[in-house]
């Protein structure tokens, strides 16, 4: 085990045990190398530094959102040299072999994908860790080339939560025309309306609250409906050719299903639990779907960041030091955050 | 109001102003008058005469599993003259103007579609009386053409369940190679299997009934998969490209979502309820979907009848006397019938 690459995580210096756990691989001659400037906190690591899914495996090192610059490559790897920018996000290997590897859908690997933390690392034992850290190594493959014209900290995430909601929305194949909802407005929506407007659909944010709705029109929403308004929502009754739906517990779905259009679809991003029964007619008139999506594939990920360096795309965020973490979950629980923190890994030399 | 056309029903002599309500229109110039020889029992006609849907309006005349012989044709008709055998399923009528009509998809008429029975009568006032009866006249377009080659009184289920397991499988291009999944074995079921299996599909059973899995190769299943047997339903996870689920109440998703690959669709076709909750991680995990399918578009319904004609499929039924109504529909409700119950009409004049 070569131990000449170190994370930076939680452990103390008078915790060798535990120092020893946290240590990252020697980049391999398939490997790159990476400095992390910036990392994005998602939900998702608040359930897994908490154990909330009942799954973590400690010491956890949260983050998947993660930006930095090439320090080094291994000698086989041909796509970054040093000083490149670039971004790792919630996978950092899979087999490439099965069916959905080679579909470019990692995220559905048959064989399980390595997910950035808490996962089993093959190649370490014990787990993998993320991106609250100062370096990172990750196969070539899995590593994102990030445009040089953007924002550099507002990328992170990108990493996550810009392809959570870019997928669905390419899958489906929004674009130009589409009358497109989006329900739900935190870290996800608010990228959900800056992709689905890029793509030239109409946008229509669904929320309970008014306020949420100026600032979804301030994100680029081009119609507010509110969902408390029963007025209001029969008038959108079979008007959406889809719906982009973030929100991130269950909740009622009936009245979303209502606003689809014939064939038309919802896909849920945000609730990884169990769902609110609804109707059976809803769905049975009008041949209407309701469906899952996962982030991304890696292809479609860089895809993704491609066409934000194109139209300047990158996520409203606020910028925290590491030892603002606590605070920060707190916020993120209380959804009081717009729309994305970014932790700057500066901080961790202070 | 013309009165020369009049529909046989429940009411007695002793009722003139029942009878009055039940008369039919007289053929229009676009009409096609029918003499009944065999109609369906589907539960949608329990449920309308017991009116469970509490929409009833009654008198209720039910049935739109109709098949019959012209016995007359209006001037402008051009598709089917004197003595042809035809069949009428859950249509009678939509405004042939908008976008699902114009695309084929009159059962979702903007304006609504004119349901068989039970549905305001644009012609006549009141409601429209369905083919528990001896003769009905219904507009050309909502005519289907039946294979003279079947056995007449065993395809009236086509008209609706068959359409409504046949339009599913050919939206969601089941075909060759696909491994299909049907839930339920009832009406509908035994012709998904049948549909499938023609289709070229590969079919699996799924029931909590071993004696049903038996019934389910009969009708052409080519495997059965007990869901009461968890390691059965582990070996199946991931493993099917569609399923159809005719279930007719609310019921546990997870384990039948659990069975799709990735991308693939559950289309339901007979809960028309609340259904249980879900998980949302199952169809997150996988991009999976869930759907609805209603019966099908006219068009959809001539291209399955004569699918049945070059496959000689028809439904496997029990032919009963119209006294034997009420027998038969506490039978439907305990789901004891292999598969169908079709009633004929001759028992009308005895």
């Amino acid at each position: 085990m070569n131990t000449d690459s170190r994370a930076y995580g939680t452990p103390s210096a008078d915790a060798p045990l535990e120092e020893m756990q946290i240590q990252r691989r020697a980049p391999g001659p398939g490997d790159v190398h990476i400095e992390i400037t910036y990392c994005g906190v998602c939900h998702s690591d608040i359930h897994t530094a908490r154990n909330e899914w009942l799954n973590s495996v400690y010491p956890v090192i949260p983050g998947h959102e993660i930006i930095g610059r090439v320090v080094g490559v291994g000698s086989k790897v041909k796509a970054f040299k040093t000083g490149d920018l670039v971004g790792v996000g919630c996978m950092v290997d899979s087999c490439m072999e099965c069916d959905p590897c080679t579909d470019h859908l990692e995220q559905f690997c048959t064989h399980g994908c390595t997910w950035t933390y808490n996962s089993p690392d093959l190649h370490m034992g014990g787990r993998t860790y993320g991106g609250y850290s100062t370096h990172i190594v990750v196969r070539e493959e899995f590593v994102l080339k990030i445009p040089e014209n953007l924002d550099e900290k507002a990328t992170a995430p990108l990493l996550c939560a810009g392809i959570t909601t870019w997928s669905p929305l390419r899958h489906w194949k929004v674009g130009k025309g589409d009358r497109v909802g989006v329900v739900g407005l935190g870290g996800l929506g608010h990228m959900g309306i800056k992709f689905a407007r890029a793509l030239g659909a109409h946008v229509v944010v669904i929320t309970r609250s008014p306020e949420k709705g100026r600032d979804a029109e301030e994100l680029g929403a081009h119609e507010v409906l509110l969902s408390t308004d029963p007025e209001a929502m029969k008038a959108f009754v079979n008007s959406l050719d889809f719906i982009l739906n973030t929100i991130p517990v269950g909740h009622e779905m009936d009245p979303y299903i209502s606003l689809l259009k014939i064939d038309a679809t919802m896909v849920l991003v945000g609730a990884v639990e169990p769902l609110k029964p609804f109707h059976g007619g809803g769905i049975i008139m009008g041949r209407k779907r309701i469906a899952g999506s996962l982030i991304g594939g890696i292809r479609e990920t860089q895809e993704m960041l491609d066409f934000c360096g194109q139209h300047n795309i990158v996520s409203d965020i606020e910028l925290i030091r590491m030892q603002e973490i606590n605070e920060a979950y707190d916020r993120v629980v209380r959804s009081d955050v717009k729309y994305r923190f970014v932790i700057d890994m500066q901080s961790l030399k202070e």
